[in-house]
């Protein structure tokens, strides 16, 4: 008997039952009260998660890379010279859409797996002023969380614009919109917050909207003001017919991830976080990448000499139905990813770090049976400890 | 007991319960086999339903004017000329997309409700020639189906390219891409084909991507040319986190509209459009539009003397959960919209107009009750005679 594979990926992550049954339910029509009442409710409650009482949100449908291309489209002209401190697969993919819509990048480059320097990033804005600094909170190739609060610090002294992808990081991780002075951050629907994909959110400071009137790339579907105008409605709308059915998800999302709080979610992620860790160095593996205390969205695991690392994450799908993440890059072949966010528990942990047991040892690695278990089962048991 | 709205409306159509399910079903991953073969399996439907055994189809996460914007940035650069014949909303829309992304548009006025003259067309052709011509198939605004055979052919004949915005007429009216020599053909999930919005499709000619190959506009979110090189893998995948399960029912709808093929799907939308304009007329109310009786998805009817359009609309789904649509543009106010194509029956116009009924006696209309059911059910009873 077949079942549905068991998604331990940072993103799109485990959809809980009650989203399922909201995005499986009748499509509520996206002009009128009904689905203004969905708008409305959720743009609160991203509000909240990105922790701004200044901020417009809004909501489009696309993927996370397409609210990060409308932060481009609408905020810069050909030629405005931008920042991008590069240390992973989704700064390189920000740096490309920049590129694209023909800004001029300038970019310090780290080693994927490194955390990148605020003093380094001052000292560049010092000697090259920009118009903005684009970053990325959770770099999903290497599991490493940027220290957003730092770097955006840095560039607002600078008099840079600050703008995050935060796709895989908001409800993870600690984000402040507001307190740390960020004018764009992209998030999106499939990570933390555990609905499906389709659904981009960003957050819009009124220095990002003051962009926009000089901004003379080109947008259309991702015009924000369009969106806004919308927004604005007595019964909030989208400008285009948007992914219903998954708004109606993301609804339900939010209010089980609100349940608890914005608090003990983070808790949960740091706790996951560390279990998957602890557990792969039960097995002797190497973690990789720096700052891994602070780094609750996923963990980046160096395989061992025996085995190739693609060759464990199919492995332990093919064998066990457990669908890990490969190495993006330089670290294809080098590294397999576990995802620990969104809707996970301790025992989802637990069955894949018994998946990993037993893959490894049909790969040949010395494994002791059990002891990535017993390492994770330690940290839920101590967690409890008052 | 509060019951869902009953969607008349002209996109998003009401969704099949093997659709829900499938939408609410536990994610298959995005990557790997079990989302190939949905790739592959939609994309061939899609292909048998724009008729092509020639063109590239590309299917993406956004609303159809994400897909139509595609189509502009991707064939375009500023400067470029292109012909858009204009008479209704979604024209406007296409010309406006166009003008955003810097192209020159030459337009043809038409009344709204009127339709395209290939022979002002050709003229227009042969007087400046152009680049490219943008039509819109089923101008879901005034319910007119364009002649997009006769347009094409005038247009190929003046060596322009052929776009066209299939949204809402894709599965619902015949459409030929090969045989009509179409270049551009963009479709969406949440009309005919009665699957949830946020899946966009595009199909593509020779001609089209070589029209690629000097675009200079910008596009990222949207570059074909990434969509293909993920498509043309041995699992076929999008470059981008799709709205996978938007993507799962688009399978299942897909499943069910060739359960009994094409033509049963085109023979019931025209029934059911038949239905509606005697039901219509049964109550004495006047019909917008060219070439009624070729127009199958959405009927533009005027409302009386007595009453405002956007009141009918507003009470019919206060008083009963019916959601029409309301007039757009200089419409607004004098027509209102009744949508016929995708997972609609009989009795679901039936109850329609039965709501229709009791709405315009309450707004002070005269009407005999049953008299638009009882013409309904004469085009019914009508189709079953051999």
């Amino acid at each position: 008997m077949d079942r549905p594979e068991i998604i331990l990926a940072p993103g799109p992550t485990p959809i809980p039952p009650q989203v399922l049954l909201a995005q499986g339910s009748p499509l509520v029509y996206h002009r009128g009260p009904g689905f203004g009442s969905i708008m409305r409710e959720v743009t609160e409650r991203l509000r909240l998660l990105y922790r701004t009482e200044t901020a417009d949100v809004l909501v489009m449908t696309s993927s996370g890379t397409g609210g990060l291309e409308s932060a481009i489209s609408n905020c810069f002209s050909p030629g405005d010279e931008v920042l991008v401190p590069v240390a992973g697969f989704f700064a390189e993919r920000f740096k490309a859409l920049a590129e694209t819509f023909g800004l001029t990048v300038l970019t310090i480059d780290y080693e994927w797996g490194e955390r990148i320097r605020p003093d380094e990033v001052a000292a560049a804005l010092a000697e090259h002023p920009v118009k903005a600094v684009l970053l990325t909170q959770s770099e999903t190739s290497t599991g490493v969380i940027q220290p957003i609060e730092r770097l955006a610090k840095v560039a607002n002294e600078a008099g840079a614009m600050v703008m995050v992808d935060v796709v895989s990081s908001l409800g993870a991780v600690p984000f402040e919109f507001d307190a740390w002075g960020i004018d764009v951050a992209v998030g999106g629907s499939q990570k933390a917050l555990s609905a499906s994909p389709g659904i981009a959110f960003v957050a819009i400071s009124d220095r990002a909207w003051r962009a926009t009137h000089e901004a003379t790339n080109p947008r259309f579907y991702f015009d924000w003001a369009t969106y806004k105008r919308f927004a604005d409605l007595p019964d909030p709308e989208n400008p285009w017919t948007p992914a219903i059915s998954v708004m109606q998800g993301l609804q339900a999302a939010l209010e089980l991830y609100f349940q608890h709080g914005v608090d003990a979610a983070m808790a949960r992620h740091r706790m996951l976080s560390r279990a998957v860790k602890e557990g792969a160095k039960a097995l002797g593996l190497d973690l990789f990448g720096e700052g891994l205390d602070d780094n609750w969205t996923v963990t980046a695991i160096r395989s061992p000499e025996s085995a190739d690392a693609d060759t464990i994450s199919d492995t332990i799908r093919a064998e066990h139905g457990c669908v890990l993440a490969p190495g993006q890059g330089p670290l294809k072949g080098k590294v397999f990813r576990i995802g620990h966010f969104g809707y996970v528990s301790e025992l989802d942990i637990i069955r894949g770090l018994a998946a990993l047991e037993m893959t490894l040892e049909s790969l040949g690695h010395p494994v002791k049976r059990g002891a990535a278990v017993a390492a994770a089962e330690t940290v839920f048991m101590e967690s409890r400890t008052p």
